[in-house]
């Protein structure tokens, strides 16, 4: 499958290409700047050895894939998103995004007028078939060759069809199980989880991550 | 330890008082009716048989016990906490509510202007030591006899030592471990789990929990 990844080339873009990379996948990372893009994408590459994996355009990242991963910074979401409404018509767009902010050293939710990032992400793109997914999974585990991820990915949205799909990509990953965390509202609660791993890797001095007990 | 259980005749006040009940303390179930206290007491003794569980009304429970435990529905705490203000001064008080609404068969937040059932708890009893914890149990797995819950409890407080001694007492429930969430603000988060974890309850036909992994 081709999979773009839209304002992919920071740690949480990297990270994602990453494990789809060596799970098989073509890997397009896209930017703003298309020569960051080709950057990042020949990090992945070599991280990820023999891989598909390029850079390019946001747009074009848009245009070519099948399934596409929104790894913008939450607060660069509304200014990104317009500009690729009709390059993502019908396909399935996953949110990663986390309102957070870090002011004084403490993480605290933005208000988001949509309810989460991933309900801002589809009022965005109204053409698209929005899912949450992958907001608690932290970029450095992401990143490290070889580590199973031993956690969840709960992935909430309204086409069952569509979270379903990305439910089936998630467990790509290894270590990954994926929960269905049910309709796109409930994206805000799991975004929260992340402001929360935040408290916790910070008390414990550990990457953290979410597991759903008695499944 | 005393620990009395402000509205404690539902599911979760009953589940919360077997569970210390059979860990060895004294529990004081709490109602604004002492004749229901006395019949919810009576059945929470019988169940953990043998032990010290007693009824009283709300406001002699706050001032009996040692630690308490606030179970009385959300939308109901507004209307109860003042009252038991001065009996509360200096006390730790655990706020265990999840503002939820059911309202068409579907689990949605609240809006709490104080940020969360918690917070709400801590500017109704300015003088109490406010705790967040055990909003994600469920009330059927604390009943059931000798099952052990594991999951995890997670404990918010801005006050350090409360939030300490609290962490002890949730590690009396068999299969609970207690993770420190961080300052009280941050119960907003934990709350928000207990909505996610009644859309996936749903979605599999079992009762779930939450565990932090990678600690």
């Amino acid at each position: 499958m081709k999979l773009g990844l839209i304002g992919g080339t920071g740690p949480e873009g990297k990270g994602l290409g990453y494990r789809f990379a060596i799970a098989g996948h073509e890997v397009i990372i896209g930017s703003r700047r298309p020569e960051r893009a080709a950057e990042a994408a020949s990090e992945v590459a070599e991280h990820a050895s023999a891989a598909t994996v390029t850079g390019a355009a946001n747009l074009d990242a848009a245009r070519e894939a099948d399934v596409v991963l929104l790894t913008v910074p939450y607060t660069a979401q509304a200014a990104t998103l317009p500009d690729l409404r009709a390059a993502l018509e019908g396909k399935i767009v996953i949110s990663t995004a986390v309102p957070l902010s870090f002011e004084g050293g403490k993480p605290a939710m933005l208000a988001v007028p949509e309810g989460s990032a991933a309900e801002q992400a589809a009022a965005l793109l109204p053409g698209a078939r929005v899912v949450a997914a992958f907001q608690n999974l932290g970029a450095a585990k992401l990143w490290k060759a070889g580590l199973s991820l031993d956690q969840d990915v709960i992935v909430c949205a309204d086409d069952a069809e569509a979270k379903s799909q990305v439910m089936s990509l998630a467990e790509q990953i290894e270590g990954v199980r994926a929960v269905d965390g049910g309709p796109l509202t409930a994206a805000h609660y799991v975004e929260g989880i992340t402001a929360l791993l935040v408290n916790v890797n910070k008390r414990y001095k550990k990457t953290t991550g979410v597991r759903i007990a008695g499944l």
